[in-house]
């Protein structure tokens, strides 16, 4: 089905005005027409058409910052700190996963993603090939990168090496898998490793993928090491730039918010993460102000319980109003973080429903949250924000192919997916234990 | 269908060790029997069995705060405070509702909250008969108070004579409604009205529902006009004690606390609702450690965006995890306020599986968050509290009687029901413009 309209629904455009009753023509993966129901099907005449009546259609959701290797640990250690949570349980989880389990998991992950509502995510892990297959099976999109690292159990393994190589594999397949280097952070990879991934992104002319501030030990670590703020560490390393993703940036100055911005570096908010481990609270209103890129992510579910972006848009508006009032962040703000906000940051033609656009696309039943449709006091995208769950979610497609209809992945086995992950964690938590 | 039996569940018993293979008869509304599957089965030979391989059997969730009628407003004045929330949006739209309006909107709640779970719910509302119909409609368990004031709207309708006659009317007939009086708040109810609501509930030997220093505002003005902070002068007025649900608790001192814990008062937590009010951020810790009873309400879809008691468990835990490590709540604490706390708030023998108890149960479809079911690390109960959503919810049973099944209501007609809400919607949004 290379050519087909999906036609009848409420399209939340996210560019301009939404259409009450319009459809969308998907030609070759991109969107090739999209209006008024009417016009477009009589444009379109002779293609298939998908009735999608009363329904919403809004453009994918963009979950810029996961591990997909940690879904072993969902549910593990609440109420914990970032250092125990990665000694007691990350560390020793991640030392054991083979690429068994990482497939197993990032199967698992891909699919929970596209079943609520996540088109593309931007991915960081230890066993990156498994990961590419995962995102290749499932069909949603993915931006993948090796964690880069040489502390920990990464000691010893030559991750940048790995890294590079899978960036060779696929950096010109133009599908499903792009792939970024993944130098992961201050306090667990070296000043050398740094400036290598930069070289080398910067060779390979590819994305970087890394965490930022998360925590007041970053800062204290970089200015004991560095004598400098993160923030101008990452700059020095050459890393900062409109390719990379920089995670969390919770403990930001105004100094390394005019550095972010001047280099077009996008954050990365991720606000249940954030709560989860006492990271601290991001300072997103000021962030927008001065002109820095913000893009969403739920990080990974052993720091969150869900991949679920809808619930993250919510907390992201939440825990911009548990700040003082000047922090504010607008439920339609947020909306754009999760749609253009991660497409400008992965440099990917997506994030609302135009002429041109990736046909990256969400279908919601609107019931029992978002009615009526029209004939509201304020935008729809609130009701998106602070409404839509994962069972709202009845089609979604991912350049132009439909992956998930009536909320049943269309591509690959669900029950295989369930049995793979349940076996993988049954023998890891043994380990553990 | 008065006696059967569910089978082959993952039991989250909520009172002891959980069942991994086990099975629940239900007899006359309440719970028959419990135990390893073989073992009931045998005992039960004959009765109609229903089987859930594979699933988690869980109490129903009980919502301790909401108010039906402001599901209209879902999506308002998100990132406002709550005097321009009341005044610009609640308000006005109180005074156009009708009990057309209040039962469509009572019904889309009622619908709504089983969906997400929720088998029982505590709500203070206008025209309170309208929301009794569709309590009995649903088949949802509700304990329905008439808002009772004399400020704003409410002034010259004799709203405690209305919820007199609905306590009379509702007390002995010991079905789903279960009446209770609903003296508002300090700064919409006088003190006379607070006076005579508790000697009326009295009288009836009935439950009250009331608001306690949800902002700031509300302990300046009962400093102001009564010279003692809130919870004492509730306690002056009788309005305290272990039929009393408190909704929101979020600035209280140590001598509030003291009080609301000898006298048995409940306070229901809210947090989403404080946090989208700017309301302040309740010290449940305290709460829990000072032995005062806890129970969790949504509040209204105006002030949240659903009426999911699974989003409003993580959001109680993330609110614990932003403020200072001395107030973390545990997941599995939370559990216990969704729960046993609004079972006790009620006086409601549910919230857990066990002998006796009322059958309020959910069947949750575990995939793709709590997997596998057992060999944790740690509590099931983070994996619900963390990452369970309303689409997990398969079947949902109230006082013994199928509600919910496969995720479809059961007892009336959803489209009947959507198609009354968004009439409605049309026509009062239309009068708000």
């Amino acid at each position: 089905m290379d050519e087909f309209v999906v036609s009848g629904a409420f399209i939340v455009t996210n560019s301009g005005k939404n259409i009450a009753d319009g459809a969308v023509a998907i030609k070759s993966g991109r969107i090739a027409d999209v209006g008024e129901r009417e016009s477009v099907l009589r444009e379109w005449r002779g293609a298939e058409v998908i009735e999608v009546p009363g329904r919403v259609l809004m453009p994918g959701l963009i979950n810029c910052h996961y591990h997909t290797g940690l879904t072993f640990l969902r549910g593990v250690a609440a109420a914990s700190d970032f250092e125990a949570w990665m000694d007691d349980y990350v560390a020793p989880l991640e030392a054991s996963l083979d690429e068994e389990a990482s497939y197993a998991a990032a199967l698992l992950s891909c699919w929970e993603m596209v079943r609520s509502g996540t088109t593309c995510f931007a991915d960081m892990h230890l066993n990156v090939e498994a990961v590419a297959r995962a995102v290749e099976e499932v069909g949603i999109r993915g931006y993948l990168s090796q964690t880069i690292a040489d502390s920990y159990h990464f000691k010893g393994m030559d991750t940048l090496k790995v890294n590079e190589l899978f960036v060779r594999r696929w950096r010109r397949k133009r599908g499903l898998v792009h792939p970024m280097f993944g130098p992961c952070a201050i306090r667990l990879t070296s000043k050398r490793l740094m400036l290598e991934s930069a070289a080398l992104a910067n060779e390979y002319d590819s994305g970087i993928h890394t965490h930022l501030s998360e925590n007041l030990n970053d800062v204290e670590y970089s200015l004991r090491n560095y004598g400098k703020r993160p923030t101008h560490f990452l700059g020095e390393c050459g890393l900062l730039g409109n390719r990379t993703i920089a995670a969390h940036g919770v403990w930001l100055d105004d100094s390394e918010r005019a550095l972010l911005s001047r280099t077009g570096t996008t954050v990365v908010h991720n606000p249940t993460s954030n709560a989860f481990l006492r990271s601290g609270t991001a300072r997103v209103r000021r962030l927008l102000d001065e002109n820095v890129n913000v893009a969403l992510g739920t990080d990974t579910a052993a720091c969150n319980g869900n991949a679920n972006t809808f619930a993250e848009m919510k907390q992201a508006f939440l825990s911009s109003m548990i700040q003082d009032s000047r922090e504010t962040v607008q439920p339609s703000e947020v909306f754009r973080m999760a749609t253009l906000g991660g497409a400008k940051a992965l440099g990917l033609d997506a994030g609302r429903i135009e002429r041109g656009a990736q046909a990256d696309m969400v279908v919601l039943r609107p019931e029992p949250f978002m009615l009526p449709l029209e004939d509201r006091l304020w935008p729809f995208e609130n009701e998106i924000v602070l409404s839509a769950t994962p069972s709202n979610v009845e089609t979604v497609i991912v350049a132009g192919r439909i992956v998930l209809r009536d909320g049943r992945l269309m591509t690959t086995d669900e029950s295989a997916i369930i049995k793979r992950f349940s076996v993988s964690a049954q023998a890891l938590l043994a380990k553990l234990k």
